[in-house]
């Protein structure tokens, strides 16, 4: 196994669109970047699917709102409760469309929920992908859907991390950490008795950074494979099938069909469908009908852990 | 089995307080009451647990809600959501304290949910023992509890039945429907040739009418007992041990003995404890200390059906 697989993953906490079924929650998506845990939408019971699947509570900083619908958005409060009740201190990053700090402010006061730790909510706009937040693994922008309401498709992009030494050479050529830190960012070492080092044959390219982009809820439109471009992984919704490409239409959601032809124009890796309506009790067709058009498609699963990269 | 029983009965769908755990939900209670469902409190999952314990969503028709504490509460936003989508029609009676009906309308509006169904909350006031539902078959009564934020409880009492014919005896007397009627009403029948048909001895009296009580959340406070008087069922909160009664006073909740003591001093015939702390990995301990009090102490268990009567 590489270096750095295991440290982009994806756990699938809710699959079901606004109306949940005996098995299916709402949407949630926890992304581990390196043990930084990024929550991606928080339908009602996301709280419950975290504990169900181990989801550590104390590693999240970072949670980001699609949209304002209650199938991506009515967990949140109860969490915030519950990471208050657990004595949070550390800031939460909470990322949503307008008018998220309006709405959060007064709920949270409408709640009587008094929070112990700073919120600070970062209101995304409507403009192309833009950069939202830049830390040392990872860089998260956020890009205009089409939706009923304002909506946002988010992309994490791993940053490339330095090349890793060969395990051997450090006693092999007595190497100080001085410069390993240099060999480490491709610089050659040439000491003061001439001997040089070079980075090439002391050390090993890192693997290459892996991507995961969430659309989610969204109608079909032409600029968005153009937001996703070269994807590892893609989740896209498929509310419905072929059989109810109407509906989709009219309600600003995505056929199986669409998101697969997303995937396939965006030129992805895999992609992921999910916000599956209650009236397919099985997910297959959608399965079937997104493969005809792009064949490395999943239905994703609840408490499945995709491994990106 | 006595006609009537099973036609009252409650089932369990949280029993965690504010902070659920991995095997608790909050606060959520169905009874039913000859087919009519009844919700009490709506804490976020309750519709995931009404599908898990097969409730069916069609017969609820009444919703009360404590206290506008999220976890008692958060449940209600998404439950009103999937009411929709599933296409209700019949209205909807939602009973809660002030200020509710302020608060729900905001809010279905901030989440961009239009109801295809007539809502209508009634504003529960702070008054003693007050009648808020009366139909043909129960008596719907708040009261108010001792809490942060204005908090009511419930009682419901199921009406006395009619009295019921022996069988066999229609035909032993030929009685009509409207001799039938009066009969079962207590009335003896006097017939044109001077016969007289004794109601005492073509029918027996129904069962004793029966009733539930739900208290939380609420510090225990002296009036609290004439409230449920002689109730057959008690439920009420105990979200602490004698070890934690010092944070029971703070934050205005009750400890196991608490409950116990309201059961014992309303000479209530049994006792459900719930709304447990979730620093309490097994409740053993508080069904202990309640029973040291009121023996007839049970600790509420999710999915079960509490047959009353």
């Amino acid at each position: 196994m590489p270096d750095g697989s295991m440290s982009f993953r994806l756990t699938i906490l809710g699959t079901s669109s606004a109306l949940p079924t005996s098995d299916r929650y709402p949407t949630a998506h926890v992304l581990n970047v390196h043990e930084r845990l990024f929550l991606i939408d928080c339908g009602e019971g996301t709280q419950m699917q975290m504990r169900r699947y181990r989801i550590r509570f104390g590693k999240i900083n970072h949670i980001f709102i699609s949209h304002l619908h209650g199938d991506h958005f009515f967990g949140l409060y109860p969490l915030l409760s519950s990471f208050n009740l657990m004595g949070r201190k550390t800031p939460l990053h909470l990322y949503a469309p307008a008018p998220v700090e309006d709405l959060v402010s007064r709920h949270l006061s409408d709640f009587d929920i008094h929070l112990g730790f700073g919120l600070e909510i970062h209101t995304l706009g409507s403009r192309d992908c833009t950069l939202i937040l830049n830390d040392k693994r990872v860089e998260v922008f956020s890009f205009p859907l089409r939706h009923r309401i304002p909506s946002c498709g988010f992309l994490f992009r791993e940053k490339r991390a330095e090349r890793n030494i060969i395990p051997g050479m450090i006693g092999k050529h007595g190497l100080t950490i001085a410069e390993i830190a240099l060999l480490k960012r491709g610089n050659d070492i040439v000491r003061e008795d001439g001997e040089v080092v070079s980075f090439e044959t002391v050390t090993v390219p890192p693997p290459e950074p892996v991507s995961y982009a969430f659309c989610s809820d969204t109608a079909w439109f032409k600029e968005l494979p153009e937001y996703v471009r070269g994807v590892d992984l893609l989740y896209h919704e498929a509310t419905f099938g072929d059989d109810n490409e109407e509906l989709a239409v009219k309600t600003a959601h995505s056929t199986a069909r669409h998101a697969a032809t997303v995937a396939r124009d965006a030129g992805a890796k895999k992609l992921l469908i999910g916000h599956f309506s209650a009236r397919y009790k099985s997910v297959d067709i959608l399965e079937k009908e997104a493969r005809e058009v792009f064949s490395a498609t999943e239905a994703a699963r609840e408490g499945t852990a995709y491994i990106i990269g």
